[in-house]
């Protein structure tokens, strides 16, 4: 039987701002990737989504962002290996104080924004991403996007990694994600997202957006959920998921399973 | 034979912006009270500061402060218990994973500035500081001013506590600390600064700023290192401690001698 | 016939975050309260904002808040005069510039959440305010709530001043408002806070909340935006009032009228 | 008789942290370049800097840098067109307000680090910066390296500008600067740099790094002045100018006397 896990940015609200809509949205997945207030989220907002996680035996995971909440984490960073090295530490430790205040494990390492984006072709970023966490807590998995620099210095590195698929991202023939720029890198019709999905998870393949169809599998899928709509989105991949024989389950079983 | 521990602030820079003498700093101390992020430091001079206190045997402590930069956590600050706890959970995580990547144990916890201040006599505050040290550093010793409330908070919850003694500053009849606001307050002659301290170290005694003499002791000396002058201090502090035959050494063994 | 002016916080949002309605929100006021960065807003929102004003002939005005994004303004804070004057030149200047470029005047002035409130009686915060916008737009009205200190020190220093009423707070005897930690003191019927603020308008008196009638009168109606429940309420408010025979226009008739 | 404006980076202190000799500097120099909160400054800082510019005569210029206190704005950032317009016109205000309250005029516009670097080559960056003086200082002249696509984009947008020269950075070619990067980019022999300015005030010339001799002229010389060293070589730049018959005055007259 295939398991997959599904993965979802939390936490990201800031003081009077609320962004996300995280109480609906826990009980739809099963891993969290929590801000550490650089991008987003800030203490009592960490400490709330952590212990919501818990409750709800969802995965905790360190979404470490670049330091710019006015950005929002969205704009590349011209930073220093040692710089980044030491950001991430600082937000790994941050959550991890939370994680032992309400008795729980991180569970995964995700870079959140453009963080994640440089780390798909910058070296230097991405191995101070591997390196931090290798630094502070080695074992614990980082999830990454396949072919990815990211990808290729964890193995590299002998870091444990989870491969993520996107539900609403279209593949280019390498099995890199198109770019935004490109038209028709977004999908934008949950059928045709949940189609994609399953293929992945039950064939382990994908139609690129050339039309051909390569391999592609990976243990975790990305979704979204800031609107009402993403949460419809979420709703119908779990059902076409559960349809296609697939449960959807914490990357810890899954993990098992895809190696 | 006595032992005392001298404490000192610590790594208040903050990227281009150098506070503080360090390098000179951390070799006439035994323990350092290192910035988190909040009223100052950053992960880089965390990073930096952690590694140089190991490398001088230096006992390490978190430096909490409210989240204020601008006013360098010198401001008191309209801050609920719930809110209180979080921050300084937050920052005790941040510097705890710097020492873990420098594979060093936290020794102390000791409040910065108005958060300090505020705990002399705000229960509140006081207990935000107690609990968030319970909850994820049970058994690590706070600093606290004899009398404070965060003393009193300490003894009631069980929590180790460190007695400070003040080098530079007069004290009230019934042990607490004369206001900066009153003059004589604050003690500018070495000699009588270092007079001070010995008799408090050796004998258990101070004149009070009335001229009582009055049952005071501790077991960490609160110093400066932020100019040439404050160091120049320290030296002449250690000389005469050494001449009155106290050794210097981190609170660990302190604490021992003096409980 | 009588006029008022209606008067909303706007421009709260920050980067990715969004707050309030104001879209909708410009449609139904006749004064805009613009942050200014520090408390909530930043420079393309402050753009957005009064580019939208302006073209709803919505009046512009100053909404200074303390320098704490994290507390969103609403926390007392710790700060001297001179600081606080010159926290408040700066927001006026950035404000000012957004209106240059867009060539329209600023109208007003109106201190946001707890600088507000400390305003209501701490007369060193009250004085910083006045002689601030002294300093650099002098003849510009500041809302200020009548009996409070601000309300006093604009009148002692001939500075303009707006009264300000509101819609959904009881008030006391002496003509200052119930505190927020008094049951009752939030008026939630509509109904009710329509009827008493066209009673304000149209007959110059309110009920307190002991049951007196006293006299009360104000040039701006406060209102609130952040929801659509309160888009409802000023909505039906306008109804009310101009049922009543009550004109809604800028406070740069209003006053006067009212004087 | 030729003249020279000598123009330094000032009120770059931030709260607690001071930096730079402002004090001294001031009275060896002709312009001051006022950070303005983002990358440096703060309300307080830039009241005490403009005060002390206009009590010193020397001409106030509105020193915008990068939202990036941590990296002191010497961080490329990965800005938009209409942000960057936006943070600039932010920073023109909120320092116009503090001239407003001394009664003085801006004289000048100089872009900070990182966003004066990227306006060398980068032509959307070179466009906000002179966009946005022209919408809110428009007849300010900015400060631009020869050559640069800031000096390209205000002569093509008919914006006044002030060409500088560099005392302790050696040219290339063709006209521009030699990359920090590179050996023999920075001139640290006193005698050489002012060697090498007097040149270029008195014959309109340059010696290259490579060797050759070009013509290049400015009506303004950049200097620091952040340590002691450095305050020492603007009075021996300054004794050298003067005698070479070199007057130092504000560039209201330099330009007049090069255009």
């Amino acid at each position: 039987m295939k398991r997959i896990d599904l993965n979802c940015d939390m936490g990201e609200s800031f003081g009077a701002y609320k962004l996300g809509m995280d109480e609906e949205v826990i009980k739809l997945i099963t891993s969290a990737n929590i801000a550490c207030g650089f991008h987003a989220g800030d203490p009592n907002v960490m400490d709330r989504t952590v212990k919501m996680a818990k409750e709800n035996n969802v995965g905790i995971g360190v979404h470490m962002g670049f330091p710019d909440l006015l950005g929002f984490g969205r704009r590349n960073m011209d930073v220093s290996y040692q710089e980044l090295v030491n950001y991430n530490i600082y937000q790994i430790g941050a959550l991890e104080a939370f994680c032992r205040k309400h008795d729980v494990k991180i569970q995964h390492i995700k870079p959140h924004g453009n963080m994640n984006n440089m780390a798909d072709t910058d070296r230097v970023i991405a191995e101070a991403i591997v390196d931090s966490v290798l630094m502070v807590l080695p074992g614990i998995p980082i999830f990454v996007k396949p072919g990815s620099e990211l990808h290729k210095l964890s193995e590299e590195k002998n870091v444990p990694f989870i491969l993520e698929i996107f539900a609403d991202r279209a593949y280019n023939k390498n099995g890199t994600l198109v770019s935004r720029k490109i038209p028709g890198a977004v999908i934008k019709d949950p059928k045709l997202a949940a189609q994609n999905v399953v293929r992945m998870v039950v064939d382990g393949k994908v139609r690129t957006i050339e039309g051909d169809m390569i391999e592609m599998s990976g243990e975790s899928i990305c979704v979204h959920g800031d609107t009402q709509g993403s949460l419809e989105i979420i709703r119908y991949l779990r059902s076409e998921l559960e349809k296609a024989g697939v449960q959807i389950v914490p990357i810890g079983q899954t993990a098992e399973e895809v190696r």
